[in-house]
């Protein structure tokens, strides 16, 4: 039972907010119109082949045109020294839930890959299970700007963990 | 046998390279001197209490003042939907070893933490394993900055396929 | 003239909205206490200092708990080849703000310090003015982490062109 | 006589020297093959239409196949509040010169755009002067890879301030 998730201790109606930047872009009167109406069965597909997700015992819990989300437990198998999530796995959750967030928005015939990333860790990331948030700030043709969150989930309370920003590019298929 | 090492396929000669920024720090007349003359037990006890490399099958292959290397083999349970090792496993092998760079400058009776990194994906991570190498650029009293490599490994062939720049802090016990 | 300020075309009503991340850590009962209640003479006088924003006219529109906004003109002496403003100057203006809405929060006597930044550029520089918004996301003992934002300003609009995740660092005088 | 230049504090010999990762590229067996024979005219005149390089008093003082250096004089109007370059200054000059570098492998009708860069300042930027090199670590058809250093010159000394990592894309004319 190690892998079982959490759903009941994630506070669900942060699915709806809304990050500053993105109301920026919308503000610009740029919302977000997803070229391929089935983004989301797109997505679930691709995150059913990322091996690490399901060894992670991670789950798609939000996709909707510029955002997802993952939700994962804790597990020793992937803490570091001290016994916290180890912050290449923190990376690991955010990066998915970006490049998700980023593909939300990409053609029926394309590919997702990270071009690069930036993490800051703001606490350890300690907790019965943690979530991910990736959000577009940017979309672009080929590039596409995200922001990422990390939030630890204790006694269904959440804390931020780790912010990331990151760049994704779109490789058409030919 | 899943997590066996493919020692024979590392060149070894990288270990003898300096990269340009440490021989910059040496021609400013500031080679590495560290404080606990037995860095190499702390860091390696250190790596032994982290969950995450021993799933990974992950393995110090060098220790030294101001520099620490890690190998670990090609494994589908952390493949990203490509098939190549997902990009947050990247990080984790980079963040240890720049981490354990870092941590063999530091004090006796002290702890290492990632305050932050940034990582560039270069080229796919593919290969039959990987070596990540972390090297020390700056050396302070709380924060070390490093610099990463992450090698992929076919048929004996090394090539570069991700880039880290990294803040580490010291925690000192009290 | 050419350094005069465009307030006119500052949106104030911006200086009202709080980021996501603020309200998230507002959320988990953490506000900001400045322990220094002079703070914001304190960051003023610091401004005063900068060679670097009187020569780009810049002006600190905003400065209160956790957050600091600054105003500059477009300027060709500062533009890039295609004549937006450059991307190291769009970093200035942000850093700048990034770093005094960090100096809000530091006890009277000490000094802050960019430690490393990452900036998005998401569109080019290009506008009659410039506006930088600095809030703190974490803030530490020693390091505070931030995010930063560049709004080009072009007849009363504004748009996002850049973004930026920081890490400062308070120097404490002895 | 503010704007002039120290070349004669500047060490030459720094030019030739390969750093790490480019001499792994060439290992690799792919050294550089510029696609346009005459990009160091292009380079050079692109850097004359940039405003902020002729403010700062900069000068190109190596062009070639994926490098690029620049040098500038220190000076109070691009101050922070302590009396040294401002770190956006600093990220000024690695940037261009991370960009030109990048720019030297691009073909001969095309622009470069900085897309990202992350910023390390290991020590305050205090001299008389300052040089940037920029370097390609990884080079392709759209996205170039560079990583930047910035050294403060001092009595014919030269120090590392910054490091950089950078991502910058190629824009082809239509």
């Amino acid at each position: 039972m190690q892998y079982m998730l959490f759903p009941q201790i994630v506070k669900r109606h942060r699915s709806n907010e809304h990050s500053d930047l993105r109301g920026t872009i919308d503000a610009n009167m740029k919302p977000f119109y997803p070229p391929d109406p089935n983004f989301e069965t797109r997505v679930r597909s691709s995150a059913g082949m990322q091996g690490v997700l399901s060894t992670l015992g991670a789950e798609l819990t939000l996709v909707r045109a510029g955002e997802a989300h993952l939700t994962a437990p804790f597990d020793m198998r992937f803490s570091q020294q001290d016994g916290f999530l180890h912050a290449g796995i923190v990376t690991t959750l955010m990066d998915s839930a970006c490049g998700y967030a980023a593909f939300t928005l990409m053609p029926a015939a394309s590919r997702v890959l990270s071009v690069e990333f930036k993490v800051n860790l703001l606490a350890p990331a300690k907790g019965q299970g943690f979530r991910a948030e990736g959000r577009v700030i940017k979309s672009g043709r080929t590039l596409t700007v995200c922001e990422g969150k990390l939030f630890a989930i204790e006694e269904e309370e959440e804390s931020l963990c780790a912010i990331m920003q990151a760049t994704m590019i779109c490789i058409r298929d030919k």
